[in-house]
């Protein structure tokens, strides 16, 4: 946490799309205090919005989402990326010089290609990326510390100006993050491997499970042992989201599961043809990137103050 | 937990291998207290039995294998499957009638294959796999709570003894276990989906992701999101064990991954041509495996009494 702060950062924050995500940026922000003056959300969904009314986790609560934007001097897209072309189309000519306009998608190439072309001049347009978040979706799943010791990632195109990345990065370090410049096809092509990938194979395991018999299916369920348990926690993930992702971060997507595909043939050659040293030589050189996510101090899921983890 | 115990379930409790899961139980029955009189513990690794005498979880620690086993009214294989044929061959002839002969492997096929020619007449051999465990090793990760509302599966052979099956199932009720019967085959194929194949394909991506180029490898770790944060738990596990694993539970483990390999490659193509209804479609489904894996409550992985999860 930074010095106090005497006045707001932002005289009018808008999340726009108030689920797992946007509702922990309003709790986290209104729970720091001064960070901004007002917390105006929105979402498409009414029940979202009633809930978010009950929850107080808001300054105002808003059906439409020129209406949280109006005089807004940050706006955060927290809906699926699959929205951002009309979202954009709608919101971003009303936005003052000044104004700061972000997300938080899995994917960030697509923000410049789908917001870029209707942001007006003097409007600061910086994607970026949470690397929080549980399986869970709407503002009931959110909580003010996800974003507590983790990555955030932003991807400002060259000629941004470095005043509004720095604002933008004190907001979100206020709440915990750990901010990171760098380029959105990089970006794109490491979360490929580390997070989209990985829901890829967990959604098609758990999806190869239900079209076994009956009868083993059930079982499978109810002998979920450590691996599937965790396959089947990412495979429970917002569907329209990872859609929305596989669609627009295809290239890398496709690039990293040949990789993996690959590999994979080559350990199934391995244990039909009983050659067990190629087996035990990769499991065994695999503890290396453990042990460094565990350095990293990533290996811990994020989890709200006063829940245990991963009831409901 | 059953009634107050006034006589011991066994006398002599032996169990050969003393790593993580061996170390549990042996914690386990030295806790609930008057299940074995005596608890007697082998290992081959020296610094093992060292850490097991320092902890003082076992009556007695032995180098050899055999001297642990003497006297002993049940019997329980710890070490990696692959070791099961000469540890049978070694062992089994040492054993009175009446004594229960188990293990806790991952395979059980195997069990009866390796160990059942050397088992002499009126020895009881009863096949066994608790579904419980962590990536970590050795005689300190074990803990008594390991097996607290977990299922473990007995695979006896038709012509068991049921009094026999009975006895032993009392002493894995007692430590906290939900007891289950079933075919052997069955339980090989039902693991090979939910617990063989996640490994494999952990293995698989953290490999994928060792080959990258040095800047993107040291990336991913950082940046290690989740999914490829659980992913690399399961490839931290025991490389030995689970090269085991794969080479004799051959036959399953190919069959579920040749259905894997048809479903990724169905999502790959719905990729490849933007078909973003058949993904959405599938992810949506998963989610009723999720919700069954929940009410199963197999969703929360074990963890001590005393120690916050994933740390180490």
């Amino acid at each position: 946490m930074a010095d106090v702060r005497t006045t707001p950062l932002f005289h009018r924050l808008a999340i726009i799309g108030h689920g797992l995500i946007g509702s922990s940026i309003s709790r986290a922000v209104r729970q720091a205090g001064t960070l901004a003056a007002h917390v105006a959300v929105a979402d498409s969904d009414a029940a979202y919005l009633d809930r978010s009314r009950a929850l107080d986790i808001a300054d105002s609560v808003h059906a439409d989402p020129q209406a949280a934007v109006k005089d807004a001097d940050c706006v955060v897209l927290c809906t699926p990326v699959g929205t951002y072309g009309s979202l954009a189309a709608q919101l971003a000519p009303l936005l003052q010089p000044g104004t700061i306009l972000t997300d938080v998608g899995s994917i960030k190439r697509i923000v410049t290609a789908e917001i870029a072309p209707h942001v007006p001049a003097g409007v600061h347009l910086i994607p970026g990326h949470p690397l929080a978040g549980t399986e869970k979706s709407g503002p009931d799943a959110g909580f003010a510390e996800l974003f507590e010791g983790r990555y955030w990632i932003l991807t400002p195109p060259p000629d941004c100006d470095p005043a509004a990345i720095e604002r933008l990065a004190s907001l979100w370090r206020e709440i915990g993050a750990i901010v990171e410049i760098m380029d959105e096809d990089y970006h794109d092509k490491v979360l490929a491997l580390t997070s989209h990938l990985p829901h890829l194979i967990s959604y098609t395991i758990v999806g190869t499970a239900t079209d076994l018999e009956e009868h083993m299916k059930q079982d499978v369920i109810r002998f979920a042992a450590s691996g599937f348990r965790d396959f089947t926690r990412l495979a429970g993930s917002n569907p329209v989201m990872w859609r929305d992702v596989f669609l627009n971060n295809r290239e890398a997507v496709l690039e990293m599961l040949q990789r993996f595909q690959e590999d994979l043939t080559y350990l199934q050659r391995a244990i039909r043809w009983g050659d067990g040293e190629t087996l035990e030589k990769l499991f065994t050189r695999t503890r290396e990137i453990r042990r460094g996510v565990i350095d990293a101090k990533q290996d811990i899921p994020p989890q709200p103050k006063d829940l245990p983890p991963e009831q409901s």
